[in-house]
């Protein structure tokens, strides 16, 4: 069955707002077996949703809408959607009472507009909205089904979790099944040029590469009668894969390297610490990304000065004034001290310039990432050659989660 | 002049990559005079592509496409574009030698399909792209306009500034002027209703507020003749808004309220210092986000065991005894600590349950925010009621950089 999304709201268009939304629902779409064909953006004009509405519905059978079901004015989802399939609204009582209840809880009085989230279309299934105050709803007229969520990533994620997902349910045909293998250190040519025996003259599963900030990606799925074939046909595909790339392969299930790492420290029971410059803790934001990470995840340094690495952390003075604070020496040193201090089994340390500015006799985008492990110490250099300050910053913490992949996987070379 | 942004992926379809694209595209268009009117996301479908080619000219005169240049079979953008406009694809000798280039720099055999990368439609506009492999191009035809660029936002956005933006200087007709303003501490439905006599009846300036996550925003925007006209029509309503909501908002030019601390802090000449636990890290790196933050910030404590609280900090184990460790006490002993580890003028710390885990008698999304500045000491209890670990993270931050603001600003009550 073949969905359409549609998201409504002039900020989107103005590009102040990005559109996750479209692809929260179009992973967990897939992940049902429905064919995701198109995402449309669209302001808050009811004549151009009403034409998009008409664009979607002429080569889908279904449309996910999400925003413009608020208190406000310029808030018309439901409305065009209940004008389009030819149906009036009413004012749902449940829902008022719901609103009601949402704000005498908070002590707060509930301003008239807010009234206008209790109308729905007639003849809508609601989906009642425990994290906000406007439910979403499907409605269905003449095979056409239209599916409206609020805006706000956490109510529209809510409202699929606990009402739209059970009601799609009956609408899956084929079952589609698919794997995303995860890949550190091959670019994309030349992972499509080693899988070329694999990807020729597939049709299912298909196999698409796609380059992610600092990796790359490949998609394998298939779509048969049963999830069973098509699994079936994906796990050999991916034998087929693994024979030939299997060394860049860090996750066969589309898990990002922090929580690949992280399992892994938790699975050898290392504790890990660190000591952090450039990426300015969010080294540390990213391995405490994952649940559970306080198992294996003591403390990480944030020393954003000289002096509170020496001070602080521990650093040698005259280390700094021989080598320079971002230098092989100190970043090793800091490694070294994070792990005395903390008791941990492994350190990991960065000292560079995340940009714009970098010291004479260095670029944007150049660090040293120290690590200590049992009796292994080392460093790595990184360059980016990029003077993009955010890049830098990600790119640099994938590389120290690269450093302890490698060390603790046995593959550091 | 009217836009639409058609984004091809069939990756984006799978909701593997959000399309953070055509966020900043709309954006610089937006800033430009251009009315972007429309988003698109197609998959790596040659038809269903030149259908959408079909949609966006039928309502507006320029296209920006981004995604599928590179080099795999999958790539189909710019063979489409050509086919859609009535031209052919020749070999770019100029884009051949800088891949060759490319290659040989880094010391690597150019596979063969990368060549595809040379090609480009004939009467296009090329937009040589040194930031990777694709260039991109614009192609002009009886008066329609498709650009295209690379999918990865690096090489999208560097195209763009260097290429794109000039090339579409000559087709800018009304003039685009608009300010966001940001608040805290008022929800959307109140706004609206506080500023109901100013956006009553308004047609330009129009006027929208929306919530982002935590927080609202209010966009006013005017499309004039000239620029000054604009500018001067958003000041004035800019002026009544003001009058109303002034003591919510903390910018008046859509900055973050990271940017805006690390602003404030520099200014006033005060040093920062911070001792998290459930942020993990997240507040230093939103801190250090900024450009310059190593002139106020000087480090954080990413405390994320109650022994390195104890060890590493310097917590009294008593205190953590007596209250828990998440605690009013534990807070403020974290920022006391802090303060007196590094020196700084401004102390802040965290320490609760991001989720999805909480112990007896806490609920994820609780948490104590403690803070010192100068003889001012104190807590503020923060409870999301969420159990959204990524969401509570973010919302906790948040309230740690308001709660710097407030202090800063003297507005703390």
């Amino acid at each position: 069955m073949r969905v359409s999304i549609i998201a409504v709201g002039t900020e989107l268009l103005f590009g102040q707002t990005v559109n996750t939304n479209a692809a929260y629902l179009s992973e967990q779409l897939n992940l049902m077996g429905f064919d995701v064909m198109y995402h449309f953006v669209v302001g808050d004009n009811p004549k151009r949703l009403k034409e998009k509405l008409i664009d979607a519905f002429q080569d889908t059978n279904i449309a996910l809408l999400t925003g413009g079901l608020g208190p406000t004015q310029d808030d018309i989802t439901k409305e065009v959607v209940a004008e389009y399939m030819g149906t009036d609204m009413y004012l749902n009582e449940d829902v008022r009472y719901d609103l009601v209840d949402f704000f005498n809880k908070r002590g707060k009085e509930m301003t008239e507009n807010n009234l206008k989230q209790a109308y729905l279309p007639v003849g809508s299934t609601p989906f009642y909205n425990a994290t906000g105050t406007a439910p979403g709803f499907a409605l269905e007229k003449n095979g056409k089904i239209a599916i409206c969520f609020p805006g706000p990533p956490v109510e529209m994620r809510w409202l699929f979790e606990n009402g739209a997902r059970q009601y799609l349910e009956d609408y899956v045909d084929k079952k589609m099944y698919y794997r995303v293998i995860r890949t550190i250190g091959i670019g994309e040519s030349d992972l499509e040029t080693l899988l070329l025996p694999v990807i020729d003259g597939q049709t299912d599963p298909t196999i698409a590469t796609y380059a992610k900030e600092g990796e790359c990606a490949l998609r394998v799925a298939s779509q048969r009668h049963s999830i069973n074939e098509a699994k079936a046909a994906v796990l050999e595909t991916l034998k087929e894969i693994d024979d030939i790339i299997g060394k860049y392969i860090y996750s066969y299930d589309d898990k990002d390297l922090n929580d690949v790492v992280v399992n892994l420290l938790k699975e050898k029971n290392l504790k890990l610490s660190a000591a952090e410059s450039c990426t300015g803790g969010m080294f540390a934001s990213s391995v405490t990304d994952i649940p559970g990470a306080s198992e294996v995840f003591i403390l990480s340094y944030v020393t954003y000065t000289a002096n509170s690495k020496i001070k602080n952390l521990g650093v040698r003075a005259s280390n700094i004034e021989k080598n320079g604070v971002v230098s092989p020496e100190v970043a090793i040193d800091m490694a070294l001290c994070a792990r005395e201090k903390s008791g941990s089994d492994i350190s990991i340390s960065i000292t560079g310039y995340a940009g714009p500015e970098a010291d004479t006799g260095y670029s944007a985008g150049e660090a040293y990432i120290g690590y200590v492990y049992g009796g292994i110490q080392g460093y790595l250099k990184v360059n980016t050659s990029r003077n993009l300050r955010e890049w830098n910053r990600k790119y640099f913490v994938l590389m120290m989660l690269k450093t302890i992949y490698l060390l603790i996987t046995d593959k550091m070379e």
